[in-house]
Parts: structure tokens; sequence; C-alpha cells
């Protein structure tokens, strides 16, 4: 078997091990919405397949137009990217200005990634461990544990991803603001929070104007079902923000893709339909999944569940392609986490019935 | 009247100084193909929609399968890129690592934007000027000039260029090839190369195999008419391209221009359509230009014709944007051309005609 991807969604991957096509494999290894994309954003697509002999507007003013509505921000604070994924390779070279960053474990491998690629120094902290006490369990320095005391706060950068992947933690604003008051740049990538009623959610976009040295990486691709079309911002200072442009070509975001992103923003049908699907929808996964012996779900704020297996997942996750092509992702990427753990989406109620089913197959196979 | 922009193409701007609306632009300033996008790749655009749920695979293995057939050589010499704008600022920050690098001048702005991202030294030197002997009229580095005399070459690196815009000039390989046996690194630029045919092009690919220090970059969008789209790849050594794979995000190309690629590579009809169009109706489009008073065209290989003026021509463009919507693209980005220069793609027969047209009535009143 070939090595399992770091990333969950690589279905040429999967489809290997399986023995079928891609397009056979029921996929809970990458986190997104089973609604979507929504009819208004492939019609906005379609529509826009003239355009295509243009180049986009590099200053992207009707796309930033749009999210600065949406976020009552003004635009210049808003900078489109090709996913947001492109807009951390940019937080990472500004975060390897610093003397390290602190990255939460796990973490999203595309963190190390994006830091390691500057150069930047990286400093972990457990979420999980109970000896040490996770990063933001503490509200001041006095408690940081290891490495980090060598350094003081105001030299150090510091990414959290909230609601966090992947034990979908979500974190309150108020225990993010003491970091902002320390930190020399945070950096919250929010690409899960839209899945979050408006009520409830905790963005930190609302603080955006009071703190520099705060940046928001947001995506469109989890929500709105499109990690195939690469869409994501970053809310920032507009000084920051010019300062990144110059860092990378100047169309990163393609036509069609600002299309898409458009009518995203303003179908607040599909919106209200993903809030209403999500949380039983998931409460129902968790349920089934916490009935099965050996797996111990965990509560989450966002559309994937982590689950602790007392067997091994990674021979779980061949299991369930060879005989049910069904992905899981794996933990493997995540050395605390490793192979008594795996992550899934939260796909439709029918979906999510035939992977409860496969996990019971090949539990009870097992035991 | 806001300041022009450093890129032709910028349709936001001219409608705004033209006071109409951008889809009534006719636009000489982007050097993108009248033919295109050809209706293969809206298709495969189109037969797409349905996998953007699914994120793009991450080592691209379809598309390169796709470039490794049509370039003769094995995939992993082959990195695709959203644009070869982001595969640029790649290249730049290898070329970072150099004590600096040269360009010829007039040069793209892009190459600046991209070097000086990386805090890159660069050296200038032109093509244009006849006191100054330029780089390639050159077979070895006694001839160099300037600041060049300061650094041995095995230290430098070079971005050629090749056709070379805005100039149009085509550069043999073999005036390049002993660049690359002196160079740290060579990238050639070959945006263009593919508007000529295959039995006239200069192309290194043939090469690359040979020289570890070459990196050649090629663009899907002027050919093919797609510079909405964003696609372009990098063909250098493997270990190269592996390294730059870590510098930038997992998912660069969409799933979208990974089909359009793919399906544009497949097209013959198109490219011998191509083939056959530009000669002609470059060659029309020139001998119009050199018969109206006070204009100068270059001969040039590419889609693009560059052109003297005696009159200032950001004023021309101004009249031409506000009499006629029409669009070039003024050189005042290229310090060495200035406000004596326009560039102009070859657009259709009626198109072109429709731009001497103007240009005649404009200079008369002038005159």
């Amino acid at each position: 078997m070939r090595h399992s991807p770091g990333h969950g969604g690589n279905l040429a991957w999967a489809a290997d091990v399986a023995g079928c096509p891609a397009s056979a494999i029921l996929d809970f290894s990458a986190s997104i919405s089973p609604l979507g994309p929504p009819k208004s954003i492939l019609e906005a697509i379609t529509s826009q397949l003239g355009n295509l002999r243009h180049y986009p507007d590099p200053n992207y003013g009707e796309l930033r137009l749009a999210l600065s509505h949406f976020h009552q921000l003004p635009p210049e604070w808003i900078l489109p990217g090709n996913g947001s994924a492109e807009l951390l390779t940019l937080a990472g070279k500004e975060l390897a200005q610093f003397a390290a960053t602190v990255l939460m474990t796990p973490a999203f491998g595309d963190y190390y990634r994006a830091l390691v690629a500057c150069d930047a120094k990286v400093l972990e902290f457990s979420l999980m461990s109970p000896e040490l006490k996770p990063l933001l369990s503490t509200q001041n320095s006095r408690h940081y544990k290891g490495s980090l005391k060598e350094y003081r706060t105001q030299e150090l950068g510091l990414i959290i991803n909230n609601p966090h992947n992947p034990t979908g933690r979500l974190f309150s604003r108020s225990e993010i603001l003491p970091y902002l008051e320390e930190f020399a740049l945070v950096v919250v990538d929010e690409a899960f929070m839209d899945f979050l009623f408006p009520q409830e959610e905790e963005s930190l976009i609302g603080m955006v104007q009071e703190y520099p040295n705060l940046v928001i990486l947001r995506s469109l691709t989890k929500f709105y079902s499109l990690p195939g079309l690469r869409l994501g911002y970053a809310i920032a200072h507009p000084e920051r923000l010019s300062k990144w442009q110059l860092w990378r070509d100047p169309w990163p975001v393609n036509t069609l893709a600002v299309a898409a992103a458009i009518a995203a923003l303003g179908d607040r049908e599909f919106q209200q339909q993903t809030w209403a699907w999500l949380p039983p929808t998931r409460n129902e996964l968790f349920q089934g999944l916490a009935k099965i012996p050996g797996l111990q779900p965990r509560q989450g704020a966002a559309n994937f569940l982590l689950v602790e297996s007392q067997h091994s997942c990674s021979q779980l996750q061949q299991k369930l392609l060879q005989q049910h092509q069904i992905l899981i992702r794996d933990c493997l990427s995540f050395p605390e986490l490793g192979d008594r753990f795996f992550r899934v989406a939260v796909r439709s109620s029918s979906d999510n019935q035939r992977l409860l089913e496969a996990l019971t197959q090949e539990l009870r196979v097992r035991s």
C-alpha cells in the first residue's frame, strides 16, 4: 500500500488502494460540506466563461466589495487568495521574521509547510496532553511550558486554528484576545468558522481594526463545497495586505473563482440551509459513532468529528477502502494522535449511516 | 486620468478612462490570441463543474502526464502552476540565492516584482541602447559592461524572455546556450514561444535534461486566450521542482484549469489554426502601422508588435480610449521606452483595421 497522504481528499491515492475509480469513493476524509456547491455558484461560473479571455482585475475590486459588504469591513482590509492555503504561505513569510512561531498541536500539516518554507522556527504546544498545560487554557505567559520560556512573547508569532482542526474545538473570543495583547503577530485560521450559526460563531473579524497584529484567514472551500476551485481570503491591516500583494503574482484568483465567491456570499438560502443541516446531522453521527464498541468520538464545533479508536486506524482505513470504498482521514500526520485516531466529515444522513454500518462491520470482524 | 496600469489587459482602468463598460473596450494592450478560447476547452471546463467538490490531485498527475506527452519529457520535469506568474515568484526566490540576477531591459515588470519580493539584487542590461553592447550580442563575459564586471557570472542568475516582450525579438538557441554554460541559473520565460511554428521555434525545452541550471517557464494563457483562468508550468530538474512544491501551497492549480490545460494540449486543430493565422495577420498589421506617418513598428516573432512613435504615446492612448474605446499598451513602465513607444496585440484583421483607422485619424488630427 502506498503511504497515506498527509491531507484529506486525496482521491487518486484512495482509488488506488480501493481498486476502484476515484468517483466511486465515498470521501469522509475531506471536511467539505455535502450540500454544495449551490446552483447559484455553478451558474455564476458558467456565466463567466466568456470572460476567460480577459485578465482578472488585479485589485479584485468587485470581489473585495462583496466581501466588504458581507463582513462589514472596508475593502482594503480584505485580500482574496487562491485558496486560504496561498494566504497561509504569505503569512508564513511574515511569521518567519519573528524569533519563532507557536503552533498548537495537533496542527494542520500545511502550517509546518508554510513556516518551514521560509525557515521560520516552530514551537509546538499540545492541546491534547494532560501533562502539558495547553497554551489556550492559560491566561498569561507565566504558565507556558517548555522552550517558550526562552522567548518573550513579543518576539513570537502564533497560529490559532478556530474551530481547531482536527479536534473540532471552538475557542471563544475571550480565550484568544489575551494573545493578541501579547504576541507580535497572531494568525487565526477560521477556515471552518462559517459552519457556526452567526449567533454562535467566535470569529475575530469584528476586532481586526483594533489589532494591527491580527491576521484572519478564511476559506470558501469547505462551506460551499469548492475545494477544486481554490478560494480564500485574508483579513488584516491594509498595510500588511499591500505588502503581501508584492510578494505574490498579480492575478492569483481566477475569473471563475471570483464569480463563484460573489455568488456564494449572496446565497443566503444556502447558508441557512447549511446551518439548519449541520448540528442535528453531526449529533446523529456522533451518537452513532459513540455506540460502536471501541470508538470514542469527541464533540466538535465544525463539520467533522475526531474519533479515538482502540484499534489501529490505518488498518481500519485500509479495510474501509477495500471492503466499502469509504475513505476516512487517518491521523498519522499528527504525531500526538497517531494510529489511534481518525477524522470523519459530517456528510448526509444516508452517507453517515453507510459509514456507521461499515465501521460496525469492520470492528465486529476484528473483535 | 488615473495612472495607467503597469500591465496590459487592465480593462477596469480602461473602461474608467473611456467612460464605457469594460466589455465595450477593444483591447490591444493584452497580448492574447483573438482566436480562443477554443470550444474544446470551454467544454472541458463545463464537464468538470461536478468535480469542484473534490480537492485537485496535489501531484497533478494527469496534467503532468499530458504535458509530458506534449513535450516528450518525463512528468517529473514539469510543474504546473497558477499561471506562469506564480512560477516566476518561485523562480525569484531561487534567484535571490545568487549575488545578483541579470535582466535584459526593457523587461516585463513582473520580473522586478518577483526578484524584489525576495530581496534579490537586479542588474540591468539594455537590449535597446546602441551604446551598450547587449548581453545577448556577445558570446562571452569579456564584453559585459557596467556593474556586471563586479561579479563572476557563476555567481549570477539570468532571466531571458524569449520571444522577448515587449520588443518581440526572438533569440536563437545558439545565442542562449553560452549563458547556460556560464550563469548559475538561467530562467527562460517562453510565455509566447508557442505562437511560433514548431519548425521555427527556439525553445530550450529539448535541452533541459542537459542543464540542471536551466528553468523554462511556459504559459497556456496567451495562445489559448485564457488569462482569466491562470495556467502555466515550469520545466526544470525534478529536484528543483520538488523544492518549489514545498515553497507553495499544495493545490495552486484549480480543477477547471487542469481540465482546460489537458484539452488545450490535445487541440491540434486550434494550434494549426493559430499558426496559420498569425504570420499573415501580423504582417498585415505591421504594414498598416508602417504606413502611418510618425509610427515605426518593429518586426516581432510573437503575437504583438512594438511601435515607436514621434508623438506622446500616453496622449495617444488616452485619445484612442476616449474617442474609439480602443486600448493600447503604453510603455511608461519600461524606462528605456517611455512615452515614445506603445505595444499592440495582433487581433483579427477587422479589429486590426479598426486600430489602424483610429491611429490614422488621431495622428492626422495632431499633425
